[in-house]
């Protein structure tokens, strides 16, 4: 018998599993992003989104237990990729005034990453019929949004800043 | 005498390679969703998005011009990841109902991270004070988005047909 082809509530599954190493990987790569970034609001809005992210975490184990399985991640090429190009830019303009428009960049390209992860997951729960999952991937959409529309004001401001840096010079 | 920190025109240019690269990479990735794409609006949105990505790429080449360097990619692990994904899916989904909701969530994947590169690079022309840049930019910028938000519409209804389908059988 040919072995039944994988449904939407696997590729659900699968991309939960996806999602749930992208975030964990976030986690290992935030405090190392508020090390480097040289101005204070930069710094707090990495502090602020590290621990949006251990709730989101937590919310993605809520789903995983709706679905009656095992939390787990699953390697996301994606995720190490993205992250992997911003600890380039944290290597490279260390020391320069391009530094934190860089961290910005890199941050956004996560936060991106994940608005696309949290809007699919979302429109196959509600396909699914989980709709407490609905709820809490929903919550976590929006917080992203908002995260990447606060960081689209500060990279305004940090390029600003460094424009001026740079004149002054 | 110690080497000068690299500036903002610097990272523009960066990933102003990045984002060439990724493009590139983009254009020869689409004509495999193509092929693989099950439900023809799909099919041909992918198709659509082919042409407008080649315009993309002809943007890109006038903004090099425009700060008179060489039109070149630089690797971008980020997308190469994004696109391996989309190419497991693919593979890992070939014959059932849920490939078209797999093959959306990846090009939703792509258009986002796409979505946050030309956002930061129109913001750091506008800063550089390039402003035929920001126009090439911002009309990239707004086709992704378009492109986005179609994907999602169609992601809604090929999940519905996946839907369906399942059901009648």
């Amino acid at each position: 018998m040919a072995k039944e082809p994988k449904k939407l509530d696997e590729l659900f599954h699968d991309t939960l599993k996806d999602i749930y190493y992208a975030e964990k990987k976030i986690l290992t790569a935030l405090p190392k992003m508020v090390k480097a970034a040289q101005n204070p609001d930069l710094k707090a809005a990495f502090e602020k989104h590290e621990s949006e992210t251990e709730e989101q975490v937590g919310r993605l184990e809520q789903v995983f237990e709706l679905i009656d399985k095992k939390a787990q991640g699953k390697k996301c090429p994606a995720i190490d990729g993205i992250i992997a190009e911003g600890q380039e830019i944290a290597k490279e303009y260390k020391g320069s005034p391009a530094l934190d428009p860089g961290l910005l960049a890199a941050a956004q390209a996560v936060e991106h990453y994940e608005i696309s992860r949290y809007g699919t997951l979302r429109t196959w729960a509600q396909e699914l019929g989980l709709q407490q999952a609905v709820g809490l991937l929903e919550a976590t959409l929006r917080e992203e949004e908002k995260t990447d529309e606060a960081l689209s004001e500060l990279a305004e401001t940090c390029v600003n800043q460094e424009g001026q840096q740079e004149a002054a010079e």
